[in-house]
């Protein structure tokens, strides 16, 4: 070798590199795939990431990334280079000439820049939810379509923090992926997988689709970053080949004998002769030259020395290859979470950080959905107020260090103000698109509306401009009250007045029953501040009352009330509370559940007595102190949870509570603490209770990070088991302190055993929920949150949430800064205060599924509320609804992108069957969609089923890879999937199970 | 402006930006110059610059420099940039396919890549020999000229420390520049220079060449980095223009302000409406694309605003402006030294730092002109050992952290490998070009030599196998004396023998007078050390004597000598010596010249008794401690020189003495310090003492780091002035706490009055040396010195130099290392110890110059002594001139580059007269050498004048722009020149000038 290196040296310069090589078979194959890792905002705002600002902060400019790469690969048609995050490269996309376009189209043509993952950005996979997911990924895919006419191959999640099953079954083969990397996994399985070569692996996160939405999944051998002395950016220190024999250090021998050992080493932990090597890393390739300058010669090199083979590659090459050598992989189920990169430092903090801006995202994807439906009905402008904005801002925030919130806190406040802005414009397209309807003028673009509406997006204060100008000597305001979902439903309405002889009426000018409540000094305190603190604006007189009333929307449509003064004769006005300060032991609920409290103000158990459910519970506040990282350990951060000790501290024994009684609704009001208040809330025909929390300023004067909890104590029956959500879709049991892919070495005895909660929050059940068995155990206990949190199951019978948390140190894992998220009020900052519900259900065992999948769910999608001043008019608007009349989707159906008008024209349509295989008795079942019952104003001209990013039809995409799978226990179950539709009948069929159906529709 | 911007985003992306723009007459032009600055070597070696190794020391690989830089002009033709340093870029070129070759050609051809300074580095200008200069400038203006037939039009000094009169008027219009650039001047000047407007000037460095060597001459307005806030280079954090309206932080309108303010506030400070900005900075545009988008941004954005215009430039481009303008400017004569950049900050320790690798570099300068004799006489040899290798390492030592003693130690060891690794080449060229010579094999290329002579690098440790073998026991040497200068001359030669029976005889047998000498065990220890240090191998026992004997040697030729022993009947032995303890005053010297020592062991005078000359001296030894910088201001440093007192002092009041007499020379040994030595040497037949001293280690113990200095304190009556040299050329007269070009505000007596002395070190002279008027002082007291120092006069009469320097702290110039050189053998290391020579004269007043040009400098050039084994045989060779029998130059010329055969077949030769005008009564008249007496043997065809560095016709060349210099003041003198050569005569005249005459000539 070293002769052979020195004879080629010696026919003298320059040296022209071979660059042509590829797999060679019964060679050790070395892929080597140029990437960068770009987030999308992190110690910077995407916007500075991209252009190169804020530099002092991280030196990272993401348009210079693009330019190089573009310019390095037109260098050497074999150079290779993948692409992720389209939220970069759709900004520089349109900053380029028509000329570098072609070149670019050129090069992916070429196969020499690919695009993997594809989506807007690389998505949290433990905080976000499906449906976001989807979403983000759809935007991404549908411009690497339009502008490419390309499809991603591969998943390529190489950065966050834990893997969820949703990720590893609906975004991977449902995309059409036939791969899937990524870098994080807990240590301990790491090793085990290192020792055994399962570091690749078959992923079935889905126990009922199976093997149908299997994929190749392959965790890398150190880190997503290059191998240790290979890295080759502009800021590393890696030595470079120095290949040129005139100048001093010659080292053409030193660093192929490097390659080729690191090489060999990584082999022997990996099946078959393939191996990849990922040569890239955080915004790396900002001077791609010298990166792929030094690639180049690796490959000319080390291919001369012989030993083994390297050229440049793709993780979607990789995956063939892999493919191709027909071995058998060892078998993955469920997920990777959680994730712990070292015996004390487990990532379960950032399940909850950030609890505000978690919430918002949330909000205002629902928002999303609600008004990509009304830009649907009213037809979609693409100039003037349409959803892109909020479609790009609500993508962006699904990045690993947006929702996740490990970002520096003047990008979350970047995140926040493009979910703002992007508010605002669809805000104003909701009020245009109802004023439009409540005229009438659906069916064509509806450019003005006479009738103009107004939203109240701080209602949760109690502040409503609107609704405040309600008090005695003013006139009637119309609520239009829209319902997003696919089903007919009721819920409270609540807003602020300052009259107590206000009237609700309905459309036709019935009276609707309504209850007056008085308005918490602790809410008032938050408007005071708040309003402030977010518009800038004096919020004024805190209003007099709450007003609630039921109100009962039809499916994809809406009803208005008109809310009136009622001094007048004849008005039948609201009733009014009672309201008392408790001393004794006391039941509250206005039906048929029931909270019982004791002397000591605190809960102590739930019944309905419908169901026969009583389930004795207490719940209390708790905080984990914080651990500094004294001990050179972990330390509680952003990204990570480690408590000084394994028990939680209690607030108080007691709680000073106030009960706030009337026909409609039930209340109790709970001080745990001067910063911690819960209102417990129970409505008129409701079977869950509403729990509404107000955490806040957390004190840190002590310089001791707190990670407040709530934990409920019952005396449900539970083992270890627990259940949590995937993503909002899937459940997926957990057991105490142990793990099924290895045995667990239990270091942090609690934030070891935290999970992620998204949305249909939790459940200590008795029983599998796939039915399996059933314990002797009589009921079941379920929460929902409104945002990402973390919790646990501690002991048997318990559930906690973390639901805030203020830290006073960084957790060393990049961000930089502690989490100590502060709001201001001109000069004047103090801790963050976080307001959130949760919501709770007992019942039978067996029987909460129904409650967690289409009852109590619903009240996480509240009604949209417009208002509209009426002046001396007396009634309101008639009501609308999109779908036939009285037209429901079946209960375990949702239609979660109900329609969706395209730049393109096409409308999107996506369908979710919403129950597990034997989850329900009865709504495990098939179900039918009629979609010219969906759609009876608008007659479909075609439809055609594609993968779930919409970027390619069902029908010619590539039937998924089947990989062998090792050993034959595993049981491969057939799929059961829906039939195809027909074009005619229009009947979409949904199979039970975790399918989701997505369709492009045009109409006549 | 601000809704022009906006219309014109408005218009939608992609931006294309519109560089075309040029200067504008009635606007403020703003010059942008797009540049690198290449260290030829600094905190990383040349080699690890170059490839972007050791990269954790400095992230720099200049090959992605000229990459980057290439690919971002092909981008767009307006774009420019300019190239400065040769060694960098013919490392690039020959690495280049010839495609990218001729990119690069029509790149040049266009003006978009201009060679600036063009030399093989950008050498210092202090410590600097001006032969050193002339050659590494000629080195990469060679190739600029072979590669893309261009001659650099400008000087662009931009970095050293201060600037020489040489560099001025010889390194400026004598090359053809119109203009030179640098960035370091003195704060005060600097100061003083912007508030009247005279950052830019003419300068006329030599008096006597007056306007004909003037050029126009910038100090940049704010270091040669870009202004405040407009860097763009990759580690920079200055915002760039964010231009794009879709996204975050669009601030063209703030960017643009912030331009026009900056040019218009440096406008204010500059005279005509044309202003450099220098883009760039130290081994910036690694990302060269990143930092020209933004500059094409800034020249799009800036000119539609409108109030100033700015384009690409290039400083030939800024020079013409300037001139084209018609202003007057102010005149600038002498130099720039010293450079202090704040009050306690002066950059004079570099005159002194490294003083071993200043020594290697005179050394190997000095064996690279007598090698290119050799070489010329035996024909140069494209392949085998040839000069190149020396070339290019005496080239890049020049460099301005090279010599300068301003690099880390890993980088000067780097410097002193390549010197020796070229010396050993150089070595066998010379070896083998006298065996030919001997063998009078001349005049073809000679390929081998049946005699073999070995050299002694080491001789000065008193390490000379091939002499030490002379036994009692063992037979004879041929020792082969080489003269490479014009003049036949008388030395001693100095050799290690083991027998007290030897003999010398020259080549007729007949024996010549020689002396035996003890060797001290000073030089016993060092030569211990430093043999095994340096080559690693033991010394073996230390020789029994000195040899010395008087060779007389014909210009440009040699003799040989024979020293055997002597034993048998019939030889005349060599003298011994009388050693004697010094107890008293005694007087020493074997001829006219003699020195007085005091009973306590100290100089105390010099006599001349030929010429009567009796001055009182005492010569001793201090040292100044080093400031720590502790009080925020300058530390004594690599580049620094700050005492922490404005005293030295004293290591003794006495000196341990011995004295040893003989024939031919008579020594005086002092010990001033247990690790302070010097011997006192008279020869016999010369008219100077030569003081060799021993410094070192120098002890830091204390922590306090040492700047030992000698001290001469005379009777001379000079006032405040006195006399250093420029570059070895020139002499500049200096008066103590004095400026000429500003009222100097005094902060540092002693750092501040220090200047560099490079070669013809040092002169207390009465009188101007131009003779103007005459003191009443009788004599003057002259100091030759064998590598840079720095060196000051503090009082009247007293002389002191710098001589050695070891420090504890980094004085924060960039180096980031203390300067405490270490010498390690094994593992056990100390302190450096420097061994040199000084050389002292006294003389009436106005007689100085004849010794100082022309009769103790030659001392200085010693013969080159080779050595071959004769075993039995008795004689030597004949002895060999080049030149006719008997020619010697005029004494007043030096044949500085007396012949040398370039790779294209053409020989230059480069011919200097010695004296300025006035200087000598006799010698400062007009020269003439006779090209046929210097050539017999060669008959020349043709021969053509060129400019300095050979790159261009003197006939073709244009002639200087004749600036219009303020006032009337200075008289511009008609300059002398000799006239043009006749193609038949061949005679050369030269004017009493500085006057450097350069011809390429072909031989039939």
């Amino acid at each position: 070798m070293v002769s052979l290196v020195h004879v080629e040296l010696a026919m003298g310069l320059p040296l022209i590199y071979n660059t042509t090589s590829g797999p060679v078979a019964g060679k050790l194959n070395v892929h080597l795939v140029a990437h960068t890792h770009d987030d999308v905002g992190w110690l910077k705002t995407v916007d500075q990431y991209y252009s190169g600002t804020n530099n002092s902060i991280q030196n990272v400019a993401v348009h210079l990334i693009l330019d190089t790469v573009v310019a390095a690969l037109q260098e050497d048609p074999n150079r290779k280079f993948i692409y992720v995050e389209q939220a970069f490269f759709q900004r520089w996309w349109r900053e380029q000439t028509p000329r570098k376009q072609n070149i670019v189209k050129q090069l992916v043509n070429a196969g020499q820049l690919e695009f993997i993952n594809g989506g807007w950005c690389m998505h949290d996979e433990a905080t976000t939810h499906y449906i976001d997911m989807i979403d983000q990924t759809t935007l991404g895919h549908k411009y690497i379509k339009d502008q490419f006419g390309k499809v991603p191959r591969c998943g390529w999640q190489i950065d966050p923090f834990g893997h969820s099953a949703v990720q590893g079954y609906l975004l991977g083969a449902e995309l059409g992926f036939n791969g899937m990397f990524f870098a994080r996994i807990d240590y301990q399985d790491k090793l085990k997988r290192l020792n055994e070569s399962t570091m690749e692996m078959v992923w079935q996160a889905s126990r009922t689709f199976g093997d149908s939405a299997q994929i190749f999944t392959g965790a890398f051998y150190d880190f997503y970053y290059p191998p240790d002395g290979f890295n080759f950016d502009f800021e590393s220190f890696d030595t470079p080949i120095q290949d040129d024999p005139l100048l001093f250090d010659f080292n053409v021998q030193e660093r192929v004998e490097d390659f080729v050992t690191y090489a060999e080493t990584q082999a022997s932990h990996f099946r078959t002769n393939h191996i990849m090597w990922t040569l890239g890393g955080d915004f790396q390739y900002q001077n791609a030259h010298g990166w792929f300058k030094q690639l180049d010669k690796f490959i000319n090199w080390v291919n001369k020395d012989g030993r083994v083979n390297t050229f440049y590659s793709t993780p979607s090459i990789y995956t063939d290859a892999k493919f191709a050598a027909n071995e058998s992989w060892p078998l993955k189920q469920d997920d990777f979470f959680p994730y712990a990169d070292c015996p004390h430092c487990y990532w379960t903090g950032y399940f909850t950080s950030r609890p505000a801006l978690k919430s918002y995202v949330r909000l205002l994807s629902n928002y999303f959905m609600m008004a990509r439906q009304l830009e649907f009905f009213v037809r979609r402008r693409s100039n003037g107020p349409n959803t892109d904005t909020l479609w790009d801002a609500v993508a962006v925030s699904q990045h690993h260090d947006a929702v996740s919130g490990t970002e520096k806190q003047h990008t979350a406040n970047d995140y926040a103000l493009r979910l703002s802005i992007a508010f605002s414009e669809a805000e104003q397209l909701v009020n245009l698109a109802l004023g439009c309807l409540v005229e009438r003028a659906n069916n064509s673009i509806c450019q003005h509306a006479g009738i103009s509406f107004s939203q109240c997006p701080l209602l949760n204060l109690s502040f409503c401009p609107a609704s405040e100008s309600i008090n005695n000597f003013n006139g009637s305001l119309v609520v239009l009250a829209y319902n997003a979902l696919g089903w007919s439903r009721t819920e409270y309405i609540r807003i602020p007045v300052n009259s107590k002889f206000v009237q609700v009426t309905d459309s036709a000018g019935v009276a609707v029953p309504a209850q007056l409540l008085p308005v918490s000094s602790i809410t008032k305190e938050l408007r005071r501040k708040y309003v402030q603190g977010y518009l800038g604006i004096s919020s004024g007189a805190a209003p007099a009352y709450w007003l609630t009333f039921p109100a009962t929307i039809p499916a994809l449509g809406y009803r208005t009330y008109t809310v009136s003064t009622s001094e007048k004769k004849g008005y039948t006005s609201a009733s009014t509370s009672e309201v008392l300060p408790q001393k004794t032991a006391v039941t509250v609920g206005p039906s048929s559940l029931k909270m019982d409290f004791s002397e000591n103000g605190l809960l102590s158990a739930i019944i309905d007595t419908d169901t026969g459910t009583n389930v004795s519970m207490q719940a209390s506040y708790f905080y984990y102190e914080g651990h500094t990282g004294s001990d050179g350990q972990g330390v509680d951060g952003a990204y990570l949870f480690r408590p000084t000790a394994n028990s939680a501290s209690f607030f108080n024994t007691f709680a000073n509570v106030t009960i706030v009684t009337g026909p409609l609704v039930h209340e109790v009001w709970q001080e745990f603490a001067p910063w911690i208040y819960q209102v417990n809330r129970l409505y008129k025909g409701k079977d869950y209770a509403e729990l509404e929390y107000v955490i806040g300023a957390i004190p840190i004067e002590d310089d001791v990070g707190k990670d407040v909890i709530i934990r409920f104590t019952s005396s449900v029956g539970s083992d270890t088991s627990f259940y949590t959500d995937s993503n909002g879709r899937d459940f997926i049991k957990r057991i105490r302190d142990y793990r099924t892919d290895w045995k667990l070495e239990v270091n942090e005895p609690v934030a070891g055993n935290y999970y992620p909660l998204v949305f249909v929050g939790f459940c200590l059940c008795a029983g599998e929920l796939l039915g399996m068995y059933l314990t002797d155990s009589k009921n079941e206990f379920s929460l929902l949150v409104d945002r990402a949190v973390g919790g646990a199951s501690l002991k048997n019978g318990e559930l906690e949430l973390m639901l805030h948390r203020r830290l006073v140190y960084d957790d060393n894992r990049g961000v930089g800064e502690p989490l100590n998220e502060m709001v201001c009020v001109g000069s004047s900052c103090e801790g963050l205060t976080v307001q959130g519900k949760l919501f709770l259900h007992v019942n039978p065992s067996g029987k909460g599924s129904r409650w967690r999948r289409s009852g109590g769910a619903t009240s996480l999608f509240s009604f949209t509320a417009c208002f509209h001043k009426l002046c001396w008019l007396k009634t309101g608007f008639p009501s609308f609804l999109w779908m036939s009349n009285n037209y429901n989707l079946p209960e375990n159906v949702a239609l979660i992108h109900p329609a969706w008008e395209l730049d393109d024209g096409h409308t999107l349509l996506r369908l979710a069957h919403l129950y597990e295989l034997n989850e329900d008795e009865e709504l495990s079942s098939k179900a039918y969609v009629d979609l010219k019952k969906v759609f009876p104003n608008r007659q479909v001209q075609s439809i055609e089923e594609t993968s779930l990013s919409a970027n390619q039809k069902k029908s010619e995409m590539k039937a998924p890879l089947k990989w062998k799978v090792e050993g034959t226990g595993e049981m491969q179950q057939a799929a059961q999937r829906g039939g195809p539709i027909d074009q005619k009948d229009l009947i979409v069929e949904l199979a039970p199970m975790e399918e989701i159906r997505t369709f492009l529709l045009s109409f006549r």
